[in-house]
């Protein structure tokens, strides 16, 4: 059985895709692969992913390979992809309302149970069947549901006055698309940022390196 | 003057951040900054800052500080950000839009040129000043416009046969928001994936751990 005792940081970082390559080959109906089939889709080495895997228990069969569902399933638990936690979303324009989609429709981590927004044209329309509701409903609505997690979605510059309403709400974990720096502010939070831009310059320094 | 020489992969993915830090100062008028005032907001120490900088020349004066606009200019000339490679969209949706006002927003990196949908209801709207063509003529615009580089908004299935059409037309470069590994199938393409549903299960993750 697990392990799951100090997993390396570096471990972490790796899982989500370990799991999405998992989930793909159970789709397929594939039953076992080796570490070698899975360093190649991977990128990574066949040590890499069998030191990887060493780490929170043994699923590797010599010659048979790693069962993808127990696998799929150890990393699932150890991420909490199962968790659904109660979360909102905060701003549905363009990129909050493709966040809201997928989701809702991927009912992984999050359980999206509400969505809001301060544009009267957009507060009462559905976003894959959740109500937008007006962002003055945000403290009563956490109150009452027990809101985990915030998905902010909104520009910058309202962010923080936004962040500080949901801080109040009881919230302490977000996922953040703003370019506000949440987390230099609060110290009890726990802020999954998400900066496009930094993908792009990255993109943006390969294609340079190779001119 | 600058280095450059045997910058590490490591020191690579941290500069996009210390650029957002080094423009935001600049913006905000402030000339120098200490190792350590920029540590704090990079979530790092003073001695990994002065290690990074040290890679490609010296900005820092013992008791001043670092000069804030050269080493965003120093920065911004290894990403290339000034670049601006011409590139082009695919997949108009919520995404897309999103990503398309972003880059046309922020002017770095790429200029975008073509947006591209297959919805009858999208082609020639507007984007950011910028027309909706029709998926038919990416081709012709392709050879037409020299085009660097493609960002992909379209859903996973749509992807192979999209791939396989911009590298006929000469594409290297992917911005790939889709869940289709472009990387696998051609190996002389540079690929950034955004995959935001890992991001989502590392912040899953944190909370997990944090219960």
């Amino acid at each position: 059985m697990a392990k799951r005792n100090n997993i390396s940081s570096s471990v972490i970082r790796r899982l989500p895709r370990y799991y999405r390559f998992l989930r793909d080959l159970d789709k397929q109906g594939i039953s076992h692969i080796s570490s070698g089939e899975l360093a190649k889709r991977m990128r990574s080495t066949a040590s890499q992913v069998r030191q990887d895997f060493n780490c929170f228990g043994e699923f590797g069969q010599q010659g048979i390979g790693y069962s993808v569902t127990q696998l799929r399933e150890e990393i699932e638990g150890i991420l909490g992809v199962k968790c659904l936690y109660p979360a909102i979303l905060i701003g549905a324009g363009n990129i909050g309302t493709a966040i809201a989609n997928q989701v809702a429709y991927e009912n992984r981590c999050f359980d999206l149970i509400g969505i809001f927004d301060k544009d009267e044209k957009k507060i009462g329309t559905e976003i894959s069947g959740i109500e937008v509701r007006s962002t003055d409903e945000i403290e009563a609505f956490c109150r009452k549901n027990n809101v985990t997690a915030a998905i902010i979605c909104v520009p910058r510059k309202a962010v923080e006055e936004l962040a500080e309403r949901l801080y109040s709400s009881g919230i302490r974990s977000f996922w953040n698309f703003s370019h506000f720096d949440i987390g230099m502010k609060y110290e009890d939070v726990i802020v999954e940022n998400v900066h496009l831009g930094d993908s792009l310059m990255e993109l943006c320094f390969r294609i340079t390196q190779n001119k």
